[in-house]
Formats: C-alpha cells, structure tokens, sequence
C-alpha cells in the first residue's frame, strides 16, 4: 500500500482515538491532564507522519530505530511529554505491514505484522531502551536485570543477543501492548472488526468509546496496574463490565470518567490498542 | 524549510483551528454541523497532508494545480462535503512560500507568498474552477461572464488568458480570502502576530477564539454575506465587536455561538484566515 495511504489512516487513528469521549480516565476532547492536553495529543499525531510514512516504506527493517525516531519527534513538537509511545509501539510494526502488503485483509497484514516482530534484532531492542527515556515511560522496577534506566542492562542485551522479540516476551505476560507484539496483534485486530461492526449502526464516537469500555472489561489495563497497583486495575475492569452488560449508557459512562480523572487514574495501554484497532479499521474502510 | 516540517506546521493550524471553541458558528470540538461534523475536519485535514507536502517542495508553479488535488482529497477522506477550501486556498501558497525559503521571517514569507500568486497562470486558473465543483463551494452567480459552473466561463478564461491573480483580482473587493491572495496576505501575518501576542499570557484554545472574535468584529465574513447577505454580516461584525470590546467574556461568546449555531450562520472566511495565521505563527515558533 502506498506510504501515504497508510501514513494517513494511521494518524487519523490517533486523532480519532484521543477526540472521542468520554473515555473513562483519558485525555478526550473535553478533558486534560494536568501536564498533558488534548492540544498535545494533536500536536504529537501531527508530528509522527513523516515516522510512520517512513514505517510504510521501509518493508519490515527498523522497527525499533523507528519506534525510537517517533518518540523524539512527538516531544519535539509539545511539551505535554509521553503522549503516543504505546500507539507507537504498535503502529510502526502495523505500518511497516501495511505498506509491504498489497492487501489489507486481516489474515494478510496480521501474518506480516507478527513476521516483521519475529525478524526484529538486538539493534531493535537497544533502540527501544533508548526511546524509553525520551519519552519518560513508567517501567516496572522489578525486572532488575533488564532496568531500562540502567547502561549495565544495555551491555545484558548485547552479551546475551535479545531481540526486541525476546524482550518483550519477558514482559507479555504482565504488558498487553508487548502480548500483542508477540501474540500476533490478535486483540488489535478482533478490536478493528468490533468497531467496524459497531459502526454499522451507532456513530463513530460511540463505537470508539464503546469499543474501549469493552476492552477496560475485558481485560486489566497494563499502565493502570503498574502505577496504581492490581487492586485498582482489577476494580477498573469491574467497573467497565458492569457498564457495559448494563448497555452502555452515556450518563453510566461519564460518571465512570468522572471517577477515574478526579483519581487520576487514566487506562493508557487500553487507548494505545484502540488507536492500532482503528488504524486497521481504516484501512479495511472506515469513513466518516 | 524542509517539506515535512511546513506541512506539519499547516496541518497542526487546520487541527488547531477546528478544536478552538466557543467559536461562534462554526464547527469546533463541542459543535457539528447537520452534514460537516469536527470528525469530518479531522478527516480533511489528515487527508490534505501529502499535497501540503508537495506543495512544500514545488519552488512557486502549480498553485492551482495543488489546490485542486487538496480539495479531490479532502472529499475522498470523508462525507462531509466542503471542509478546507477557503483554508487550502491561502494555506498553498503560503506553504509553497515556506518551502522555497530558509527563513520563516515575516519579510521573506510574504514576499516570497505574494510573487508566488503574481506569478501565477492561466492553468492555475482553470484548474481552481476545477476545484469549485469537487468541493461544491457557493460562488457569487452574479459575475455572470465568469460563472465558475459554466464550462464557457473555461473558454473566456483561456481567451481572455486570465491568470489565478487576474481572477482573485475581479473577487477581492468582496472575498475576503481573495483580497488575502492579491493584497499580500496582509490580514494572516498580522493575525499571526496577534495569536503570537495573545499566546504569552492566554491558552492556545483563547488565543485563537479571541484572535477569531477580533477577526469578525474587524471585517464582515464573506460566506456569511454571500449566504446570508449583507444585513446578517454586518449584524455578525457588530455582535463580534461588541463581545470583543466588553472583554471576550466567555459566558457572551457562548451565548454568540448558540445564535449562530441556531440561525445557521457560519463565518466560514475567518475561520479559513485564522487557519493560515496559526500556520504561520507555528512555523514562526508557537508551541504548545
């Protein structure tokens, strides 16, 4: 597919993730952060095209060269600080599919995707150390061998030869972005076809905000639980089944957002696999 | 100035633009039209990021040419209808302007701006009569002998060998955004500065709703004359004053947008002008 094609559907992705609302304890177009905006999201989608056009034209190699690149170019263009590494994460491999893919059919992009994680090297994942800084990501402390704030852990990855692959298999069993990165982006996609189904019949904004009260119930959200603990990320995923076996209903939804950004509590990896579910939704045809 | 950056810059002023609100009449993030809803724009302004990059890189010819391709695929990324011509109209050139210079100086740009459309030709003018049906743009019918729907205004255009500046020439004692393209984009730049001034001591979401009240209390809005007829824009220009004079209390711009909203009024012209003033005052610096 053409690097364009592709570049666009990807950051219409982000712009259309982060603008729907409410989206319990998430920047939305109506909420902040106290350090981060909704003009930063806008500006840091903004600054990622030129990165992930590259990702479409580069067939496969880089991925974490590139993962690194976006990062720095998002807080290059706002000061609202870590904005798009997660999205990131999972769009650059998708994006480097897409664009050596003649087709965007599911079973097509998914294999591609999951092959181009497979053949990642140790470049890959020193690169991904690198980014972690820029973008000032909360990592779990307790993989001391592999500290990302630490030089010693970089020599580990060189002596030992890990890929990005491997390490983000040492972190899939408690990260859903790295489980995806791994697994063959199956919630990525099972969430793409969820909101291409829900579009048929609800507007987009709902099938955004549904779609990801859906993921919150489905499944504990990885940045919830390293900064808040399992308690509050399992309390989270009840709350979200709860809305959503009751139907979604709009006033249960914002008083649910209400709760979590007065707690400060925002379920960012699950935002992340929603902006890589609505690129594929694009790029199968999603249209406003 | 290297391609992705001015096309950053003006796809970050479309995006800035649109999720501005209260801004009476018009679409914002808390406001759709019936037919054009914020997504909409969102969708338009991913979509015209390749052609803002080429126009970045084309050195000053094919003005029109560009103009054209923006609007053809501002409609293939969304159902909305006409989102960003007014908009691509002044953000083009301006863009070719920054792309063909190494400074993004006020001096240069506008000089660099202004030879770019007394140097247009004949094609650029036939190629934005082209533009008018993709878009569905209302036009004054009473310029009979130029009718932008009738193929024999094509005719007269290649006899009378009018450029794009001869034709924005005959409009610019009633389009505000064709006075922009032959007078020097006098108007952008100063609004440029303006939102540049209003930034150090406002947020970016009031420096550009003030900059956009200034704007209608300073002149009337060409789409609302030509669709709504004098009266109504005069009326608008006075209302706009008035809230401007008294302070911009946001309690009165909302009350403003509410009766605009209402009535159906949309200052579509300024919305435009004030796009092209945050590109400028992006490249120039602005930074959230």
């Amino acid at each position: 597919m053409d690097e364009d094609q592709v570049a666009r559907s990807a950051q219409l992705a982000l712009l259309f993730e982060v603008s729907a609302y409410p989206k319990p304890g998430n920047v939305d177009r109506t909420h902040d952060f106290m350090d981060t905006s909704y003009e930063h999201f806008l500006a840091s989608s903004v600054a990622v095209y030129p990165v992930l056009r590259e990702a479409a034209m580069r067939k496969g190699r880089g991925v974490g060269e590139l993962i690194r690149k976006g990062v720095e170019e998002s807080v290059k263009w706002q000061h609202g600080g870590n904005t798009h590494f997660g999205a990131l994460l999972l769009l650059i491999p998708l994006a480097m599919a897409a664009g050596a893919s003649d087709s965007c059919a599911t079973p097509v992009l998914k294999y591609r995707a999951s092959e181009i994680m497979r053949n990642t090297d140790v470049e890959d994942a020193i690169e991904l150390y690198r980014a972690f800084p820029v973008a000032k990501v909360r990592v779990r402390r307790d993989v001391a061998e592999l500290d990302v704030m630490n030089e010693a852990s970089l020599e580990e990855i060189r002596n030992k030869q890990l890929s990005l692959f491997d390490i983000l298999t040492i972190s899939a069993p408690y990260d859903l972005i790295s489980r995806e990165l791994v697994g063959g982006f199956e919630k990525t996609f099972r969430y793409a076809a969820l909101i291409a189904d829900f579009i048929r019949d609800k507007p987009l904004n709902e099938a955004i905000t549904h779609a990801y009260l859906n993921l919150l119930a489905e499944e504990e959200d990885t940045f919830v639980k390293m900064k808040f603990g399992a308690e509050k990320s399992r309390y989270v995923k009840e709350r979200a089944k709860g809305i959503a076996d009751r139907g979604y209903r709009r006033e249960e939804l914002e008083e649910f957002d209400h709760e979590l950004i007065i707690a400060g509590i925002n379920p960012g990896s699950s935002a992340d696999l929603i902006v890589a579910a609505l690129f594929i939704a694009i790029l199968q045809g999603l249209k406003v």
